[in-house]
């Protein structure tokens, strides 16, 4: 045994404080695209994703395999996308809500990626980013893709009831969205220090288009403050984003200022509220410049009570609006926070709390 | 849209081939600790083992809570080996077999450690040390570990029938450990060239032991090869263990020769004829040098059948037996193979076959 014998560790020079990683290489997003439910896509931003299906079960035989067929429609786009062959993937680091992330390891059956599997439930997408530039930042790989998905019918048989059953849904519940969002990183050659979206292979760009780099990560620890209601999960998130978001702020010495949007996923309606209070409470107000992506993806009138959720909704929602926005410059400097609930339905019979995540991924154009 | 304009990537100058990670720095083995059941402990290695347990329910009033405490014993005890407190610790990346990786994000609430969630069944802690030695690599941390468990009876209720029920289990099944194993890794101050394990600290070491490093990693694809039954876990894995170690030696050049010892877990006693046998058919005998987790933990006698699986198996296998030998030198050069099969329930019910994974590791004392 080794007690008292412990070794000296070198410093970490990328390291601030106890959670944040700074990516000296600032990766970049070279493509991204989503693919989406019907219900999605007659959201707010329904012109933003690539595909919106009319039939969620998409040719499939059951929800499981949709949700698969989805997300691995979500990957290769962004592949197209970005100009690459699947056989050039260096990782594709994907999860989902299904249990042992059914959806994300039959999406990639018999195909040349790598694969690293991932569970961060609704934060799942914003784990992916700071995994795929840590692979990029230690010069491990070269081109990688950060994925997750959701899909409501699957979700709700698995979590709560099947849709047949007809349970009525307080208005604090959240919609789990039937969506998946693929976002491909890299390092552009030229070291890429603010040029152009997709000016290197021909020049023919149409516009230009800023470039967005993944240049700060917040990891978070679970948070557990006893709320044990399911169809709360908002409320649940709040205190995990706190602490995170100011961890960030506290070991970047950024203040909220610093960011044009600072966008979690997902609050949705009433956990964003008691977000943006506690955060004015902390000393630092966000209320000017806070979205959340649960609260984004659907239309008040659309009947989702609090707003979306699932690990599609705040990958879909970056995939599509918030990455293509950046690029054209409406956003320069995003501060996403993915929050997720990490309880599962026997946690939930055995009557324990729901333990919870957020972690913040810094994207900068 | 960006078609056609795709940016010019970087490559990476740490990979080889298409899966092949190289690790410069070569992330060191600082601590490992294990916490296994009753039978585990009963078995050939129990004397490697931190603590073993005479009630599998732990003071727990369910199985699922006691996995949960079982994989917090381990990442605690691990982390006293190492010399760390809980808040000197960068990341713990953690999974299990329980849906949502729940024993991992209970074992992490409310503790100060920043908390990635991984899945990858069997093959969970290859993911978690290939991910904690990339997180080294890249300068982001400093302070990793990397865990998982697995527990006999939380599992066999939630994929298989509850333990009353006495559904007969054919000779081809494995036996799900009650287990978890947790692996810490740094970059040593001095560089570590060779250093005795433990010598930085107060230079007392009774005994001089080697430092196993983290050299290479081969990152899995997901194979699935028509196989449906989950009672055969070890066969169904076989194929992606093949891809993996062929992917392996053609990329980093090394042949089985190169390793004392080629580690797979978990295929059992079955899967490991087939492996060795196919393996041999491709030119590559590794027959005199294999050794597989399911087989090592428990003895012929012990009624296990085919051998041990489960997130837990691997992970505490090599946490005791194979890292503690590696100090001691009678193991120098060892290639730890997980292997992984990705179904749930579900998947199976709905008549999919099993799709699996094989990730590689090389530790090198």
């Amino acid at each position: 045994m080794v007690t008292g014998n412990a070794i000296a560790i070198r410093q970490a020079s990328k390291r601030l404080g106890h959670q944040t990683m700074r990516f000296e290489t600032a990766p970049a997003v070279v493509a991204s695209a989503s693919v989406v439910g019907l219900r999605e896509g007659q959201g707010p931003l329904g012109r933003y994703f690539e595909t919106i299906l009319e039939d969620e079960r998409y040719g499939e035989r059951c929800w499981e395999q949709a949700e698969s067929r989805i997300l691995k429609e979500a990957v290769n786009t962004a592949l197209g996308l970005a100009g690459w062959k699947e056989d050039e993937l260096d990782a594709l680091i994907s999860g989902d809500l299904l249990n042992q992330i059914s959806a994300s390891n039959f999406a990639s059956r018999n195909t040349q990626m790598p694969f690293l599997g991932i569970f961060s439930a609704c934060a799942t997408i914003a784990e992916g980013l700071l995994l795929a530039a840590t692979l990029l930042e230690a010069g491990v790989a070269a081109r990688v893709i950060a994925a997750a998905s959701s899909h409501h019918e699957a979700a709700e048989r698995q979590f709560r009831y099947p849709n047949e059953f007809g349970a009525q849904r307080p208005m604090t519940a959240q919609w789990t969205a039937t969506a998946a969002g693929a976002i491909a990183l890299g390092l552009p050659a030229d070291g890429g220090g603010g040029a152009g979206w997709g000016a290197a292979a021909d020049g023919s760009t149409g516009e230009a288009q800023l470039l967005p780099r993944i240049t700060f990560a917040t990891v978070g620890k679970v948070v557990e403050m006893g709320q044990k209601d399911p169809y709360d999960m908002g409320t649940a998130e709040v205190p995990a984003a706190w602490d995170t978001l100011l961890a960030h702020f506290r070991e970047t010495g950024r203040d909220p200022a610093y960011y044009d949007l600072i966008l979690t996923g997902d609050l949705a309606r009433i956990g964003s509220e008691i977000f943006r209070e506690g955060m004015r409470r902390r000393g630092l107000d966000v209320s000017s410049r806070h979205m959340d992506c649960g609260v984004l993806l659907y239309r008040p009138e659309q009947d989702v009570h609090a707003g979306g959720s699932g690990a599609g909704c705040a990958a879909s929602v970056l995939a599509s609006y918030i990455l293509k926005e950046m690029r054209k410059g409406r956003f320069r400097r995003v501060l996403f926070v993915g929050t997720g609930s990490l309880h599962n339905p026997v946690s939930i019979q055995q009557g324990e709390p729901i333990p919870t995540i957020a972690h913040a991924v810094a994207i900068e154009a």
